[in-house]
């Protein structure tokens, strides 16, 4: 089996790309309920940058998700799985309207139009965001929560959603969407994401970098570690059209993390030395976008469905040592 | 000030053009909360097909809305108020979705950022659809459900409404969405719609011609007349943007008719003759698209804000055979 993978050469899409590796094969249950595994022959990483994995499995191509001829080379009858992750993230599609536009919305319609003209109904991932909630939330998110994006990004995920439910039930394709918490601690550089400050507070210090912290310490944050992330992406695409149901959009699990209690963490893991790298530095216009996402959710229905999130930040910042030791400085405590 | 209406030379269309010469002008209260009566200086009458109306201050254009050209060269910085009603309605967007897509979704984003592009964030209001509700719905909708739509018309609504909101954040627009009831009863010939039985029940017997009755008797559908559409839609575009706040979508007022009472009222208005005119034919297919609508709401937020349904089934019909007398053939009971 073919898998196309859009932005996978992110650090997600990369980690998943090994995880697909590493396995050999995905495991599909279908519509009764017959799980079959699959070999996986080849996967395509396609991204705006070229991907870094090399393998004969593995082919990279880079280009314009917003191009529908690109996206149309992508794909073949072959393709069973698409992963789509490709993505202008938050701080960015907020400052370039145009862009955002162009990669979530066109990128993400591109993408649903090569599957259907294909005629195969392959199987497709969608990776949205809890930014599609904001507005006059509830204390606590649950599955009956009406989304109310309060920016262009969370406006373009919870459209890309909309169309993955309705190609899907036209059986264009066989379609879910996860509502992915804030990623952290997300390793390599910064990126244009808004919420960045949640892996950039941990992953700088630790080093030897200086942070800004654009939030008070009180700001809370729905979060997941990258690992958690590609297991539910892995979860997503393995059960049955019949667990999924109709509605393919689901809140995926996470915990909260304040941000005293991340510089707690910081503190137990890295000391003092790491603390002291972490500098206040208020920013209004992060304040004001991060203040409109919902930091506490119940996702009854996903858990009822077998997808399973972390419990422990510090475990979250040891697996994140674990996996990027090139990149710590500082001696760490584990 | 100039008006441009898309799907102008529509039955709701033409009747807003209508309504809007007679007055004159339109007054528009402003984010400080002054009103301010803007003379009407012209109304650009934009459909697929001519606009009916000659007056020296309508111009009727026709084209494709989903052609940006055509779209961008309907809107100057004269244009203070844009009302959004152009689609492919229910039925034909589920037969054809390349249609749908290209008149619903491209048709509705061009016209936005045309308005982006004149920088002068013009007043606009978008024709929503309750529609965009379906799926497991509670028996009474309210302001706090969540549209979860099926059918590729109210998915194509919700996503017109979430560009509508986003472009209004943004500041590109001063936009309003409105979730319009089934209207009834229709003048003209049917059309595409799957809820057109809804009118074609009372108007094709009333004018000696049979109907045909596609779902089962106890169908209760949320109906609202012209008339009531209309004035709601003026309502809309009144309001300042205060009394709108953030959110910018809302469910219009209406009421519940079964099509028992539907036939009870055409019975005490056209008698006999005229009830024997409607023919129960079974339509699976509109059958179940129509089960998906939701027939009951809950409209506080739209009440507190000033907009009014009508709220009897037989002034509706009245109200139809009064605007209508030329249509009308088999003697009545007023």
């Amino acid at each position: 089996m073919k898998i196309l993978i859009t932005g996978g050469a992110g650090f997600l899409g990369q980690q998943l790309v090994r995880a697909l590796l590493q396995e050999g094969s995905i495991k599909l249950t279908d519509g009764s309920g017959r799980a079959e595994d699959h070999e996986i022959s080849r996967i395509v990483c396609f991204d705006v940058i070229e991907g870094q994995i090399t393998d004969p499995r593995v082919v990279n191509r880079s280009g314009d998700i917003g191009d529908a001829s690109t996206v149309a080379g992508l794909i073949d009858r072959e393709t069973g799985v698409v992963v789509h992750l490709a993505a202008v993230v938050s701080g960015t599609a907020e400052a370039d309207f145009d862009l955002g536009m162009r990669v979530n919305l066109d990128g993400t319609r591109n993408l649903l139009d090569s599957c259907r003209t294909q005629g195969h109904r392959p199987r497709l991932l969608f990776s949205s965001s809890i930014a599609v909630f904001g507005g006059d939330l509830p204390a606590i998110v649950t599955d009956a929560t009406t989304p109310t994006p309060q920016g262009s990004y969370g406006t373009q995920k919870l459209i890309g959603e909309l169309l993955v439910q309705d190609f899907t039930r036209k059986g264009f394709i066989d379609g879910r969407s996860v509502r992915v918490p804030t990623a952290t601690v997300r390793p390599g550089s910064p990126n244009g994401a808004a919420s960045g400050f949640a892996s950039g507070i941990i992953r700088e210090p630790l080093s030897g970098v200086q942070a800004l912290l654009p939030v008070p310490e009180e700001t809370a944050m729905w979060v997941a570690s990258p690992r958690a992330i590609v297991r539910m992406f892995l979860h997503a695409l393995m059960l049955s059209p019949k667990d999924w149901g109709w509605h393919r959009s689901i809140n995926l699990p996470g915990f909260v993390v304040t941000m005293t209690q991340a510089i707690a963490t910081l503190r137990e893991i890295g000391g003092d030395a790491a603390v002291a790298l972490v500098k206040r530095q208020p920013d209004p216009q992060v304040q004001k976008l991060v203040s409109t996402w919902a930091a506490r959710f119940d996702t009854a229905k996903a858990k009822a469905m077998g997808f399973k999130a972390d419990s422990d930040f510090g475990q979250i910042v040891r697996a994140y040592v674990e996996d990027n030791r090139g990149a710590v400085r500082l001696p760490v405590n584990l």
